[in-house]
């Protein structure tokens, strides 16, 4: 039975990370939102009042009879279902920790253009985003992308994926932040990615996987846009 | 052989999450960072050169060989060791979403006083942190107390614990939750908490339970304060 994936259509946002899982994957899958009458769907799964174990926010998956929420964790699942972690407990927890660690980025990168509040327009924190971009220039995306450049750097099996010898849903992953922060601070990141180059070879490598290559050639692959996670705005490009 | 828990010394923060779980799971652990000589040892393998799986920030643990990061990792991996969450994939992964949930709403926590940067003392964000206060407060406390609620009276095995019917790693989080936002905003959530019935019980039913009760009253509890997660703030407590 195909998986069946919800999240809001119009935006790449935090769905994405889990579509690069699936189309990496080979799986069957339905982005419910994105179809006809797919909309009310996704909203009864979360607001509806029998939901017994209701969603936070989107993106969810259904498998079966599982309906798994939070990012990080339909990757858990998806990994150990898709073949895209390791197997064994200190794979799968270090795999998992890379991802968590990824999450917190994702939640800074929105912030950056977000610092009062998601239910105000940018127009309205226009001030506050300036300051707080550039400290996520300064400060955190150093921070951020040199630890993973650390990561791959020390991968006792080589510096081609995050962990191990095999790509991962964490690489799959890392690839969708350097292309969301080079769309969001096309400027910025070109400055800084001379600092980054193991990271950026994964970017490249990742988009040349065949399945990924197919994928991001699609229609199924959602443009970045103005009201996702990641923006660009040329006052917040450092 | 103990758990080796590595966290700042003088500040509860995401530590407390862990040795909650520790604490509540009868486990015996030390609390590296917090004995004399503690804090090098924790330095050197946030940064020491020679750690093939760097954690990026505390709290980490040490299991063994292991030495796994991340909150809601760490307690992932506790859930199973200690019993604090159900065997079975479907209820680990409840679990596990719930911990996410909480672990979003800590950043939302933290932001609320440091909305601008981290890097930034208060003093230099502090009317950023005003709106940002005001919009945790209206928008999203409600959004996130709302959901627990919601959770625990959905729960079929009745309104004691956010899973099932026995304890988990999630209602000792949701404790520290409800704990932490009473200190930080002590009017506010006074306003508040008449409308979260369940998870104000579930706060005060953990408090109780005999190994919280003689950790919340012993030594290895610190206090709240004003550099860790939860502020108190007069002109934040909207």
């Amino acid at each position: 039975m195909a998986y069946e994936l919800y999240y809001w259509p119009s935006t790449p946002g935090r769905g994405e990370f889990v579509r690069l899982a699936l189309e990496e994957g080979g799986a069957d899958y339905v982005d419910v939102a994105r179809r006809k009458d797919g909309m009310p769907k996704m909203m009864k799964l979360l607001n509806g009042p029998r939901v017994a174990e209701p969603p936070f926010a989107p993106p969810f998956l259904r498998s079966g009879k599982l309906l798994i929420a939070q990012t990080a964790n339909i990757l858990l699942y998806l990994g150990d279902e898709l073949g895209l972690a390791p197997a064994n407990e200190a794979g799968r927890l270090w795999t998992h920790q890379l991802q968590l660690t990824i999450a917190d980025l994702v939640a800074e990168a929105h912030d950056a253009h977000h610092p009062v509040g998601s239910s105000l327009y940018y127009e309205d924190q226009k001030r506050e985003a300036k300051r707080r971009a550039e400290d996520f220039h300064r400060n955190r995306i150093p921070k951020y992308l040199g630890y993973f450049e650390k990561v791959l750097s020390r991968n006792p099996r080589g510096e081609r994926y995050l962990v191990g010898s095999r790509i991962t849903y964490a690489d799959l992953s890392l690839f969708e932040i350097v292309a969301g922060l080079g769309y969001a601070f096309p400027q910025a990141m070109k400055r800084q990615a001379r600092r980054y180059p193991l990271a950026m070879a994964l970017h490249d490598r990742v988009a040349a996987r065949p399945r990924i290559a197919v994928y991001l050639g699609s229609k199924r692959r959602l443009p970045y846009d103005q009201v996702g996670i990641f923006r660009h705005y040329k006052e917040l490009d450092g």
